[in-house]
This record gives C-alpha cells, structure tokens and sequence, in this order.
C-alpha cells in the first residue's frame, strides 16, 4: 500500500486541497508511476463541481498525466523502471464488448462502460444493467497525485522528442481532437472549421494543419483573432455576420471545442453539403437545432468521445514526429484554484499543466 | 396559352377552393402534360398555412403528379404524347453550381436554388444574394391542376407495371425516403429504425425492407403497430420506455419522418456507434438535441432534403422491379379540405392521392 498525497475536492462547494489517500501496489499486470506533469482540463472543473451531477467524492482530477516508471507488476512486458509514460482518461474497459474488441474503448458497451481515470466507472452501479460494478471500484483518483498505479494497456509510451510536460494535453485535449479529425479523414485540399480556441480548440488547429488542411478559427474573443493567426489559421469573429455568410457552405468539417452550451446553427450554415460538424467540446443538450440548415444540403452534427488507447498513441507519436506541441504554462499544485478560474473566463492560453514537484512542498 | 383549373388557397387562412391560371405553352425543351393523379403530401398542409413562413399567395400544391404527355416542344427527345409520365418536388435548378454538376440538383446553390414545383424558387427574390430571380417567376402552380408544363429534364418516366395513381406519391414521399436510405448504404444484415408511420414512413419501411434490411418502426398511435406489423417490420410505441430500452445501441440507421418538431434523443439512444439518424420530415428548429447522447458513442444526426431527379426515376424503377406500391386511398380534388384534417391528425392511410378527374366537375 502507498500513501499518496494530491489535491482533491470534498463537496461541490469546495475549493481544491490536499488530499492523502492509499493506492494499492501494482499488481501483475499494472505499472506504478510517479506522476510528473498533469494538464489541466476543463473537464476537471465540470467534474470537481458537479456540473455533470455524477460527481463522486473526494474528487481528484488529472487525466493528462506525464510521468516516470516507478515499478512495474511481473507480468508487464511493455514498460520498465524509468520509462516515461502517460496516462489519459481511460484505465479501464471491459475488453469484450465489440466496441473494445474494435480498439474503441471509448466507446466500451460493457456494463460500466470504461474506467474513468478519475470518478470511476462512466456508468456507476446504480445506472447499470444489474446494479453491477464489474471494476468494484466507486471511485478513482487522478493525476493531481504524486503517484498513480495503471493496467499496462492503458499506459502510453512519451516518445523522444516530446518535452514532458507538453505532452501531457496530448492526453486528452491532443486525442479528443485528433480521434475526429481522424475519423472524417481530415487531409490535404479539406478547409476544416474549429470553433473555439482553447485547451482542444488550439490543438485542434495545430493538428489539422499538419494533416495538410487549411484551418479558420471561430472565436467570440477578439484577443484570440491574431492568436489563431499566429498558429497559422484564418480567424473570424463568431458575431461577425459578414465573415460567416462570406463562409457559408464551405468547409468540409468543422470541430466545436466550445465546453458548455452553444447555438451550434450558425456553424452548420457554413458547412458544405453532405459535410459534418462533429461536436467534442459540450456533453450535454445545445440550443435547438435547425433541421433546415442540415436538410437543405444534407448535413450532419455529430459527437464524439475522447479517443480510443491507439489513438492516444498515435497522436503523441504524431506530434513528436509532426514536431507539434501545446502552447503551455507550468503552474504549481497550490494555484490550481486560480487556475480553474482562469480556464473558466477564457483567460488560460491554452493549457494549465501542473508541475507535479510542487507537491513536495506540501509534504514538507 | 393554357386557361388552367385547379385548386388554390389565397390566404393562409382560407381552404382550397377553384382556381383558374394561364399557363404558357409548352417552349421547345417543355412538355405539356395533362395531370391524372396528384398525390397529398403534408408539405401541401405546411405550404398552404403558412408555416414556413415563406408562402406566397394564391398557393396551388401538388408535387406528386402523373400524368400523360399531351404535347412535347420541338426539342425534348425523351418524350412523347400519349406517355405516361411524373412531376416530382422540382421543374428547374440553375444547372451550373456544383451540386447541380453532380446530379444533386435538391441541393442546387445557384442564387435562387432549384425552382420548386409550386411556391416558385427555394431561395426567393428577396433573400438571394443581389436579390435577383432567376427563374422569372415568383409563384409556380402546382399538380391540384388539369395541366402542367414542365422542362423536359425535371420530368420522369412512370415505368410500366406501376399503377398511375399509386406511382404518384413516389414522387415525393417515395424519393425522400430512397434517397437518405441509399446515401447510408442501407442493404441486407442492417437493423432500420423508422420514426412514424405515414405517408412517409410507410413508404421508407416498404422500399428497407425491399432493400434487405430488418425494419423496426417508432410510433406514438396504437392503431399503427398492427399496420406497420402488417408491412413486415416490428413496431414500438415510443413511450414504452422498456422496448426503446431494448433497443439501445442496437440500431445501423434511423428516419424519422414526423413532419413537425420533435424530441430525437430517444431515437438517437437506439442508434449504434457510428451510426447516423437521418430527419427528413421536420424542417425546423427541433427540441434540444443532448450531445452526450451523441458522443458517447460517436453517433450523427443529420437532414436530407427529397431527392435527386436521377434518385426520383431510379426509386420509381425500383419499386416497379420490386412491386412495391404505397397503400393510397383515392379522393376528389372537392374532398381536399376534409383530407388535410385526416393528414393533420394522423388519420390518412398512408397517402390521399387525388383523382384529377374530379376536376371535370368543376369546369361543367
């Protein structure tokens, strides 16, 4: 058993603090890992304070998590002493529903569906067929933590060539882009939209343009026009009506990175025929949706989850070989309540990691 | 010129009554047809009231029209008098954007979009871009008339061994339905969800079925469960919220054909990973759509709009091939008022279709 400290939120109401709590040592086929970097997400925020109402408590977020091999269970063969791995939102899946059997966990049909990282399984006991809980775990712990204990096939390789720290957001915020921009096989010649330029929306941008696409931003902040600009996108604001109706039906796929809820009409006006707007940002009911804007060209509005453990792997590869990184800035566990606020008005450019060593000064 | 009778509202208030217009004659590509059989589509319904709020008055409907060719212009080569012959949703597009290049003209991006049966140009005068009109005519007159005049282009052949009156919701009903089950590939070992059970939907589980797929119908009447049973499909009523459970994630595609603002998230629930719902009957803003239901396991919603004219003859010949024929009732065009309540409240079985005919009475 270990004693671990990290930061963790009691109530919906609370701020976050420190936290001490036991994990078990790694099993056979697990990996013990001394946590490094972990990204900041805005998903951290809904969960910590119960936007989603599924939240268990203590609440210890992290699922972008950078960090070293500590030990490792006999049976793990992928992973040694002093590897530098990642860790992303899954730990867990069923491994035998025909989702998981495909190599999309994250879309795992199992009777909890997969494992968070953190706040357990993603369809807890009480809403699963038998009031079951195949993982016999109610709650997990994250990577705000200075140790977290993993299955091996949920374990990423860092590759060379990608600092540690800004591999962490390719956990998460780098997969949860990539995995669609993937799946509507983004590529050269494709003019793709993202809207919003935050966490997943810079990323986005960044990724689509090394797939060969040509990229415009939609934002509602004008400080982000030149931003955009600067990564290499044309930029337009969302109220500016001109911009989009000089836009409409014309991009081949558009990507919402927006986390809360949108009117999401204004962008499926300027998709072109039989094209889709895939939405990652929002989980949860958007404005109405207006059937003629997809009806009069045959349009789509789709979501999508995350992305599968292959994928996490192929995008930090991808990055490391594209020479991609998030724009990042290191902040220390004790300002992670500034941090969150920061994120919530728009103000984070684009990613919050926190350098785990700060830790130990709690320790001390 | 052609001294015309048909019916017509002249308000959004008023019932269909008789109305009489000039049509030109037949230029060199037209062909004259005298109209034998018009189908009641519940876009009629929605045009006459004004509740797409773009109507423009007198307002005579009819989009499903067989009749027999009564003169060609110099020009048309595909036609002659005496044949059998359909007007469908559309009598001209602008043939140069790209759609139309690509045989889509239902899609048409020319500056007033394609040139719709009754009601004149899809994007009016007003609101197309340089406000011009290309089209020449701010009202079309639709099939509730003894003749019409259509391009030879927009004008199908009724194969033989279809019978005239039950070929004429093909037209609409027929090809709105074909086309989104052809565009998602729907064919054998698929599971198809239809959403009610009208004219529409019972054209869509007649032409899935014929197509090789498992068809399972959503209703909100009782009375149809035996009907749609009756057709080949299994059927649930949408608030029994054990069967809907049963089919969670079960679904390769969905339709839904309910002609008017509705809530899809049950539907979306029933949909397999990957999989797409299709709304072909509403073309409004519909209920908030929840995007957890849709990123959970990366599912689309998406619009079609009727369908091509290459689409409007391939569904008439298939369903001549496949001896599919929709389940009409006959009326007098004297009867229409009485049949938009019966349309209206769910009572038609599955499509008035009118006998022009009657028309004669008027005119004596």
């Amino acid at each position: 058993m270990h004693k671990v400290l990290g930061y963790a939120a009691k109530h919906s109401f609370s701020r976050l603090g420190p936290f001490e709590l036991e994990r078990d040592e790694a099993r056979a086929n697990e990996v013990e890992i001394d946590v490094l970097f972990c990204g900041v997400c805005h998903s951290d925020i809904h969960q910590v304070k119960n936007e989603w109402a599924n939240t268990v408590y203590p609440c210890m977020p992290g699922h972008e998590i950078v960090g070293r091999v500590r030990r490792v269970g006999a049976e793990v063969t992928r992973f040694r002493e002093g590897d530098l791995v990642g860790v992303g939102c899954m730990i867990d899946s069923c491994g035998k529903c025909e989702p998981c059997l495909a190599g999309e966990e994250q879309y795992c049909e199992g009777p909890n569906s997969w494992l968070a990282t953190y706040n357990g399984p993603m369809v807890p006991k009480l809403l699963a067929p038998g009031g079951e809980n195949t993982y016999g775990r109610d709650n997990t712990f994250g990577g705000y933590s200075g140790l977290i204990v993993v299955r091996e096939e949920f374990v990423l390789k860092i590759p060379a060539g990608l600092d540690p720290a800004q591999a962490a957001p390719l956990l998460c915020a780098g997969v949860t882009t990539y995995s669609p921009l993937r799946y509507w096989k983004v590529g050269p010649g494709m003019h793709v939209g993202v809207v919003g330029l935050g966490g997943l929306g810079h990323l986005a941008v960044k990724l689509a343009l090394a797939l060969g696409a040509q990229v415009t931003v939609f934002t509602t902040q004008e400080e982000k026009l030149e931003a955009a600009v600067k990564l290499g996108a044309h930029a337009v604001l969302e109220k500016d009506k001109t911009a989009l109706g000089g836009l409409k039906n014309s991009l081949d796929f558009m990507l919402s990175t927006v986390p809360e809820k949108h009117d999401v009409n204004p962008f499926v006006a300027c998709l072109k025929r039989n094209s889709t707007l895939c939405v990652v940002g929002a989980i949860e009911p958007l404005s109405p949706e207006n059937n003629m804007e997809r009806a009069l060209h045959r349009k789509s509005v789709a979501g999508s989850l995350i992305g599968s453990i292959a994928e996490t792997q192929q995008v930090l590869d991808f990055c490391a070989l594209k020479n991609i990184s998030p724009d990042i800035q290191l902040i220390k566990i004790q300002d992670i309540n500034v941090a969150y606020e920061r994120v919530e008005s728009g103000e984070a450019h684009f990613r919050y990691v926190i350098d785990m060593s700060s830790l130990k000064a709690e320790a001390s």
